[in-house]
């Protein structure tokens, strides 16, 4: 049984998991401020061609949202986010639980745009209802598409002015940025967004994502509400230590690349096979339209997700690749499909 | 500068990072769900002689209290702890901050007792103030302490009789179990407390705390409040494996046996030095009282922590002993010493 | 200027201050523990035919919500509601401030049904997502629609067959059970939902809401969940003696019957005008549309909410007529329009 | 049976009472924004002599207190109480629910000075710890103590250098105010603290607290914070009107000089029969301490708080006296006494 269940099957790759033998044994100070963790954040900084972030290290997706909108919030404000938005949909209520509301807007690619927040705003008037602050984007989107920078630039041109916030969820930033589609550069982020994150756990490590606090006025006291929240681990190096190695020279780049190429060849077999997609994702996620009886034969041979039913006798599966996805087993999927 | 700042300087013992070498390739389940992790929660579940409880892995020991305690209490209810407890003084008010007070006792060994409690039951009558429900103790304690078994009973017999929850921070539950003066099994807790974790994080592991639930009442839905706190790691993987290791044969205990071994060595030869100490800790975390010339001289080669102040020309610092512990460092630290 | 803003523009019904007037310097319990309070918790139980309900008396519709909700749900849970929902549109995020997500369901009538709260539980399937677990329902809803008897026993049925609760915001509950169309007897009220609130301030009295909790399982320390959201007065008199005086007889649905009659003479007249409306509610809010040149008009002589644009010429207005209303003003509104 | 138990025994003062009737019909804006909730709260800009506060009515303490801490605080910021500080005991943790702790400080005259300050900060050093940030302080204190002006001014000084807010629980002020040990003005206050509130409860109101709000920085969007926490009033005027009439001329004074008079005349004719008193009380709440058999005969005639066990033998008793307390009452009592 292969799967293409999701992109965090797989341990690491096995150069992190070298760097984490050889620097095992070494005393380091905790928390997140040990020599690795603090190169990995400078580095960071050169990649993106600023120095004047703060970056900080956390262990995943879910953690990294509700510590950094709950920083970020004053209790009456709430973000706005795509109904898919996996804050909405999948951190069993974590933003909520730490006293902020959602508002939700419905968008078949997953993807927020002015108009969207225009009506957002337009809808909250006073002090009877929440005062929406933060728009909430993950790119790539839970449903693989990426946003353009036209986009970007335009989504950041009505957050300023209309005094939001613009925080991205990069669980699969890497993935986005090395799409064939992609025209964002990693240095192009701290200029849109007011912080993102870049996802590790996703990407190839074991577990970490990189917060990059952009505006200033968010970074204050950011330990804190780390700490607060249970984020901040003893031994902060292994993420630290993580990201180092992703970042020292392309590998971050190389991995999300690798996944993108066989979601890649998947998508375009399969679309030469007349089969068609939910949505039009050049990232590593695709969602093909399978009839049922072919989708239950895959499933002796392959795991995957399905996704939703289409009609009575079709439904989209997920299909997601990864850095450590074999080419055999693509091939191999191809074949079976055919 | 060799460390004795605490017990999490070092990276893991090596036969785990070799576990997790030899598994990284392998396609597993997310989210705890794979079936080291599972294995793991069985091979605990052998070791405290109890098929009942349940057993939950997290990351660290602020995100596992306040988890568990969130999931635990209604919103009017509260925490019992010892002021000196780490939930009160060392996680930047996470338990508050998922919306429960924390009712202090002061005590010199910071070990509660039923007279401890029966105060705290005693000025708490009504409705105008927070419910007292849960008793939180850490075993070892943050002075080094430990509790005995009649010590548990006690307090056992008085959560029973008022309705009370036992909740035993395990953080250092290794060294507690290990220390000469114990005389509690691991076999006992399940008997004697409502839920506890044993800690890995703080005895070898990179990261990682196994919670285990044995009250009926405290189980269902506790993958909720996981995810809901961001404490469901995406690679669950990475602490299954490594409880895995440390309970496949008695690795856990070995470890802390050897911090405890050089805790002793280092308070056995400094007593016979006729230096005195701030708690009488029978674990790997000692508090001798030194002159602050001496101190100044030995953190030119040492980092420890000064724990407080004992009159105008004393100090008490503390050191901590690892399951990494060099002979030599604390042979050298000795002859330093003297 | 005449106002059929809201039905909480005036004071409160001069009984209703005769009574505080004349009880005024007597000497009583505080925190609604006097006996005026407790005679009027002891009426409404009769009232609604039930002596095993627990009687609970607040001051306000946002702050019971979010009293009530946060003391009956886990962390994990959500509520579940229509889009219009009060909770979900007009309390800033209040729920959510409590921890707890609300998940929405679009119904152009303001009502749940069955079949939506089938479509909310089929969606909501694992730990990942909140799990919902109370079903938020107004009795009026927030566009003036009301539910009969059998869908509320529908809505009961579906909830005793999944587990879940069902709540009833009250805030308008006099003008519902006083409609022409209305087959709901208050004494029903304790065996269809969970809980429920009889809304004070919107039906003549200064301020008050009273809760009803019918569960047993949800009526333990419910006054600790009061004081810890600030809903317990000092001088708890001051709504014991309102709702004492509002279910001495049958005031409160007196008053609520006028409402309606207001609403009905408004509605009826409208109507002949062949003016149509955007929801069909029997009870004391309409909402006629008018062309905007003619609100304009109305605007110079009474005051109204507009409610939404129906299309470039046309809005919906909210015309709320209450236990204050004169018919004069009707009539001579009427006039006007005509 | 003549009630010393507390000052909200009593409804309102008459003349409130009347100005409720007066305005009873008229139709008025809803949640505070009606002519006599903003008259209110001018007329009390110009009584403390600054016309730049922002001024809020919330209807209780413990709603005033939850509100208010909760939007001047960030996730990880705490508040400095004493230990007897009424959001420390008596609100059900409602500080803690909104997710901060309460840094205690244990004194025997319920007052905070500086050096208890430096202490708690010397205690807080990095992110592994809450961060103080409000100093809240109750005037009277909850054992009718009193902030002399000195006192206060150097709490100011103390927290302007350590960037601090400093809050006012007022729930007594009116009699801290016009104690014969005072020598603050009104007008003094809006220089002194951040925040303060003017308590009607407890000095002849039915309800109703008045926030001052003087710092800027916590001016922003504060009617949201209320309308989350369920402290908006649809008819907002019931408070208005009262704290009209209060500070129209110099009721509030009056009312608070009268409960204060029988206070000193209860103490003095005490300790002329050699009683002593748990604590020097100069405002309308004594402590004197008294045999446990005179204390149960006293109890046959009249409801007080029996405070705390002194000796085997002795117990403080609470008295408190209010706007409404009765001359002959008073005299009886001490005649009971002696």
């Amino acid at each position: 049984m292969y799967s293409f269940k999701n992109d965090y099957s797989e341990g690491t790759h096995p150069r992190i998991l070298q760097a984490l033998v050889e620097t095992n044994l070494e005393q380091l100070e905790g928390y997140g401020l040990d020599r690795y963790s603090l190169e990995a954040a400078e580095l960071i900084k050169k990649k993106i061609e600023r120095s004047d972030v703060d970056i900080h290290l956390l262990t995943g997706g879910t953690q990294t949202n509700l510590t950094a909108l709950s920083a970020f919030l004053r209790p009456h404000e709430a973000a706005i986010a795509a109904s898919v938005g996996h804050i909405n949909t999948h951190e069993t209520g974590a933003i909520e639980a730490t006293g902020h509301k959602i508002v939700t807007v419905d968008v078949a690619d997953g993807k927020l745009n002015p108009s969207h927040l225009r009506d957002v705003l337009d809808a909250h008037t006073d002090e009877h209802m929440v005062k929406p602050k933060l728009v909430y984007i993950s790119n790539s989107t839970e449903i693989g598409t990426i946003y353009k920078k036209n986009e970007l630039e335009q989504l950041r041109a009505f957050c300023d002015e209309n005094n939001l916030l613009l925080f991205m969820d990069g669980a699969r930033l890497g993935s986005a940025l090395c799409s064939k589609e992609n025209d964002v550069q990693i240095s192009d982020l701290p200029w849109l967004v007011d912080a993102f994150y870049i996802g590790g756990t996703k990407n190839g490590a074991l577990l970490g994502e990189a917060l990059v606090i952009c505006h200033d006025s968010l970074k204050d006291d950011f330990r804190f509400y780390m700490k607060q929240r249970g984020a901040i681990l003893a031994k902060g190096r292994l993420v630290g230590i993580q990201f180092l190695e992703l970042f020292r020279d392309d590998l971050f780049f190389e991995l999300a690349s690798h996944a993108n190429k066989m979601a890649d060849k998947l998508k375009e077999e399969l679309a030469g096979a007349h089969i068609s997609f939910l949505t039009d994702s050049p990232s590593n996620q695709i969602f093909p339209i399978l009839p049922n009886a072919v989708i239950s034969e895959l499933q002796n041979k392959y795991d995957f997700h399905i996704w939703e039913k289409v009609d009575a006798e079709n439904s989209a599966i997920r299909l997601v690749t990864s850095w450590a996805t074999k080419e055999e087993a693509v091939a191999a999927f191809i074949e079976d499909i055919k």
